[in-house]
């Protein structure tokens, strides 16, 4: 797991802005891409552009939806293949899923985005924005279509707010089904696992 | 029961997948399968489809909607006969319905799905995925097709997250209709039939 | 009202599972069908058709819709004249309300099907199935149609299910207003009109 | 006020139904009728039919909607002026609303139908049928249309149903503001009018 | 402030009846009126009339939309300036905004009816009907455009309805933040600034 | 910090009007302008003309969309570049997003108005309504576009209003998650940083 090479896909901001982001934490991420086990690709053109039709673009420069995607998978591969990737970050879905407001189409490209990746033969994480209450959740297509799914929770209980993390499916492994209180530290998210959240 | 040969329908991943999964509980999945008493069918290439028009495809590979789900029926159906099969497990119906968008073709294709397995003659068990919660439960039309439907809740209390299961209705058996709490056990869900939720 | 003559429709299943799922009571249906008290009308097939249109069947067989409406009410009518029926049962309209999706016609064709039942004479009773919860009801059409309307309602409160019924109109007639508990026995539904709910 | 003439338009019963209804009230419905205090129109049939187009109807029969609706104003307004009718009592404008499914033209007979009664010069007592809870109250033409609002609520309190009344509008007119308990004795609806609903 | 000219648009009833309404303040309307200090514009015929299409109309007589809409500015803006208006109230703005079904349309005209009342130069004060729950607060257009907004609660608690204003805001003003119970009395609306609602 | 200079674009309403608004704080705006500290751009124009068609308009004049839309990232663009700007400020949004009702129009120019400020170089800090209660908040794309999200919001508890603020997310810096009670004070917005708002 250490030492395997690594792959971050930036979907809404440039790499050099994610890699400041992350200064904060106990984390050589430029030592890791200087040995090469750390690659990144910029798709944060990908937001830009539509899926669905390219006469809608209220601006000028225009890149083709199908190519942009399917150019997209196939860096991705391309990269995967090149390097020996074992791991790939992706981060956030929900600059893709953006791209479409038909719910058929959004639906299929999700579909054809989540096989590419389990095609890959890699373990992928995947980021999407969500808000939703905690007692309200709906039916989520990038969720149902991962083998496991971790909820980072924002919630609000007697005046406080709290961040809590929750493990709402991990296929195949039993895991702590609770819901558990975190803090963002140096070393990365820390967890209480024998803390309840209130 | 016990002895008579089952037919696992996979719609979501392939059924090496799903063994695999399966292989934290004390079944001999592998040992059955030998004595032809556990079959399955990979159907999970029916998911990368949609079923109401192919132009929607964002890329190459096409299977044709009704052939891919007329086949998936006659093949069941093939089986069954062929191998004496008694029951059915199929899972998730939730990958058949994303197939459709437009309201009535979902309705229908669930309906002749339903009629089908249950022409067959055989007892079928069918997982479904629902985000909803407990206080705010809508008509799911597979719920509404099906005898019996067991639900399995993720309840949220006081800060605790509790896992329970709740038989909502099984036509002509009298049953428990209390919500209890379970946990996944070597031996598969175990239920605590005296016990509260809280 | 003991010894007079019933007819039961079945718009979900055939006659012959109704009649098995009710075995668990203490009725004698069978002995009721053989002297003519009892009678059935299976409708199931209706609910395989839609109402709209014939183009979009998924699959081959073909009930024209209109045809199959008007054909479940004279049948009906003729059953209800030359056996002198005075009750009738319906179960559930649910599946001919999901033959149609556009909602005018909905509302046209269950007007029209509350309109017959109410012209031949007869006192009906009519299942629907609902999923919403006691403090979000919302307006339904055949609650609207309907003399009197019963609600069975199943509450979770403080960990516990709790089966309840309440008579929410029934006019002309004055009533318990209250939400009362019921089970299932073994000669039907047990009310306990002294009992409250929690 | 005792005295004046009433005219009652039944929109969703026969007027026989009606005032076999009432027959549980002390009131002399038909020693009214008699002396000519108390009139009925017939507009059950109304329902039946659609506002936006016939070619919808499922079924044979169809009175066209434009001359059903102004019909139905111009017997109203010949029998307030051969009458001399001081009160209106409609009952419900549910099954006049039920007719539009197109937002605009509910929207515009709705207006038409309320503007008709007001030039009438009678005083109106409509009913409408809500189904929402208290606290989520939505915007309701009919409500905003009339000079005073009278709501009917069935609240569920800790396992109790209890039926209550309150005046929402009433222009020009102080009136108590409270939510009050109510109950149907033999002289119409009993309020009690120091209680509280708990 | 007091001696100021003022206009009142009624937009859903006749002067005439809005007059009789406030009949039961102390304010001497007649007087003003006589004096030259309050003038009214009848402006209730408006509400007839649909905004988007005149074949709508589902009875004869018809005002057109564009005219209607421009001609209600023109006089404002006539009767401001020849009178020397300085406070206008329209009641309620709810009418116009039911004149449009389409989004962008309604959208449209409501930015065009505040921008010509600012453009006025007087001080404003716009009625609009909402029904929502306290806690359930949506984006409302109407305002977003206004530099103030009041609202008029009806709150239910522990069995009780209490009647509440909030000063929601403000812009440039410094302002009582807290949510305070009302009543109507004979001055007008009494507030009680100390008191808390529960 | 201090000392660089500042664009102002108001969308809402005339700059004239902003500066009057902000006269109750203690922040010489006059000084800062005369020295050429702070500029303002009055875009209240655009919030006049809808983003999709023109034929929509319901009043005479008309500004092109796409011209206006690009004219004022233009004219921001030369102020930056020509004033050195380094902060700006665009009050609010919504005005912009108003413009549009076709969903994937909406996005697409949010999106190329949030690239634009992004590729200026500097600072920006963007005002949008919101009316959403704290439990059930959705996902909003201008959030989702911003590096950092600060959240005004109006708590009802107990019968109290409380105004607070929180910190929903700031790329790159670690700050407090807690939620604040705030007030106006002269200096601006005051937080008490230690406080709990109930």
């Amino acid at each position: 797991m250490l030492g395997e090479t690594g792959l971050y896909v930036t979907l809404d901001e440039h790499p050099d802005h994610v890699k400041r982001n992350l200064q904060s934490y106990d984390w050589d991420i430029d030592g890791m891409e200087k040995k090469g086990k750390m690659l990144f690709i910029d798709a944060s053109g990908l937001r830009r552009t539509g899926g669905e039709s390219d006469r809608l673009s209220p601006y000028g420069g225009s890149v083709t939806d199908v190519s942009g995607f399917t150019e997209l998978l196939k860096t991705i591969n391309k990269v995967v293949e090149g390097e020996n990737v074992r791991r790939i970050a992706l981060d956030p879905v929900t600059s893709l899923m953006l791209r479409y407001v038909e719910e058929l189409k959004k639906r299929r490209a999700t579909v054809a985005f989540f096989d590419a990746l389990a095609d890959s033969g890699c373990t992928s994480l995947i980021t999407s924005e969500l808000k939703t209450s905690l007692m309200d959740r709906r039916f989520q297509l990038e969720e149902f279509l991962s083998h496991g799914v971790v909820l980072l929770h924002t919630l609000f209980h007697e005046g406080n707010v709290v961040r809590a993390v929750q493990i709402e499916k991990m296929r195949g492994i039993s895991h702590d089904t609770q819901i558990r209180p975190y803090q963002f530290g140096v070393t990365g998210i820390e967890v209480f696992p024998r803390d309840k959240v209130f």
